[in-house]
């Protein structure tokens, strides 16, 4: 697969996850009687909205299409991965957090609305989005929707996403610096955890067999941590354009990172070698995988 | 039932609710190979445990019983709902939200820990208190458990509690006074739902014919309601040392409660009669609901 047909396909989807999550923060889509406080909602659309490649609902349906599925169900699903995602973002960037003002080149939600309505809009899109992933209209087996809803809670709580976020501020007030084994450690859980999911899930929602599903779970497991790496780099490489917040932060912040650790050679090395790994990971599925090989190396390619 | 025997009850019930949450936050009991980020979870307990009456996870638990429902799986459900309770008050208590510095006679969790990890704390509860919904160690029937984590996400979320928290905070910025009807609104969402919830999620988890469900609803409904004037009426009383936090303070900041709107008496006689209209709810299972009528009696009473 070319980088440009990647591409297209890459922001097909984040067009079909865009008009989904639309629809699913519309005002007539949210069940039950309540009013609906307009603050809140705008909050979240703000949040959930116009953001990113959507990389982890494109892993998600992806995973997905490699069995053959297909259709709304499975945009709402992929939808309630990238929602846990959002959240995350605007708790990251909250003044007692990371204290960021900019995120994709926008105010961030505390800066664009006030603090206590960041912090509520951050909690009521997790909340959606396991009221979306356990809904009938998600996917019809019972089964699947709560396999679903267990690991999409592990993957982003304490053994996860926000453990990693944890672990993350304890280093750095502790000032001393992380062990290689210790950065690894905290960011498969920060960021890790998620896109491991998003794959493994995708596989999960298809009802794949319990070997296909270890597979998109490995490949989710290594294109995460490539994918942090690759991060990494280009905060080093401070690109601010490119990444819309301020830029060597981390690091100045003392946040370990293996760019830091390794220097930017070996980082780039340790993010091809984990790309490739993803790959491997894809063996069995030969052909029919090549647009998930092609987002492994996407994932390493853009930070060039 | 005397108000002893319902005392001895509610507390038998909060033991074991203690327990169970003891147990799910324990050090061993969270799944996945990942590192457990100490200070998180230590914020974690620090929110959850040790904490109130335990009247949500009672409500659960007594409305289940009803059907003869009882065991593990109930008590897991029944703390699931606590969690999300136990999360709210954590971000409640944050400075940019009501910024209270007690909660129960304690520092709140920002000040016993930090700003970030109360967020953390509450998102993590958040998080896990669906984990244990949807585990099959809660109930052996996915429908259920996939019906669970849907209403106990809708009870929380925008059109739930969540959002009651903004429209009380929309509320005290503009300095306008809500209508009568507005405050039923807010105070339904806000504190109401969750109750709801817990009184019809008891009947959801027992598998409960729709027309019981539905008396359960409306049961959690009335006493939800008359909860929550029976604190607002607490509060007014100032009686500092039965709430643990600092008094009068709601009305000072110029939130809108039905005390303020329509007197202590009058809202002394509306509680009574939501209390009542609980009581009526369960007619349909004469003794059976004793249990349920002390409780509703007891909401009512505790504020004398």
């Amino acid at each position: 697969m070319s980088n440009n047909d990647f591409a297209a396909r890459l922001a097909d989807v984040g067009a079909d996850v865009e008009a989904t999550l639309d629809r699913l923060l519309g005002p007539l889509a949210l069940s039950g009687e309540a009013a609906r406080p307009a603050r809140l909602l705008a909050a979240m659309r703000y949040v959930a909205l116009d953001g990113g490649k959507r990389v982890r609902p494109f892993l998600f349906i992806e995973a997905a299409r490699l069995f053959g599925c297909d259709g709304d169900g499975l945009l709402r699903a992929a939808c309630a991965v990238e929602m846990v995602h959002c959240y995350s973002l605007a708790h990251d960037d909250l003044p007692a957090m990371d204290d960021d003002d900019l995120r994709r080149g926008k105010p961030s939600a505390h800066k664009a609305f006030d603090e206590a309505t960041a912090i509520l809009a951050g909690d009521a899109l997790l909340t959606y989005a396991f009221d979306v992933m356990a809904d009938a209209a998600t996917h019809a087996d019972p089964h699947i929707r709560c396999d679903l809803t267990l690991g999409l809670a592990r993957a982003s709580g304490l053994g996860g996403m926000a453990g990693g976020q944890q672990l993350d501020l304890d280093a750095e007030r502790a000032n001393t610096p992380l062990s290689h084994a210790e950065i690894t450690q905290l960011q498969a859980m920060k960021t890790g955890a998620l896109l491991r999911f998003a794959a493994e899930g995708g596989a999960m929602f298809a009802n794949a067999s319990n070997v296909d599903r270890v597979a998109l779970g490995d490949y989710g497991r290594a294109l995460g941590a490539a994918f942090q790496i690759a991060d990494d780099i280009l905060d080093a490489e401070g690109n601010e354009a490119a990444m819309g917040k301020r830029v060597a932060k981390d690091a100045g912040r003392n946040k370990g990172t293996l760019v830091g650790m390794l220097g930017l050679e070996a980082a780039r090395a340790l993010r091809d070698e984990l790309a490739e790994e993803a790959v491997n990971a894809l063996a069995r599925f030969g052909e029919k995988a090549e647009v998930l090989v092609a987002a492994a190396r996407f994932t390493a390619s853009r930070a060039s």
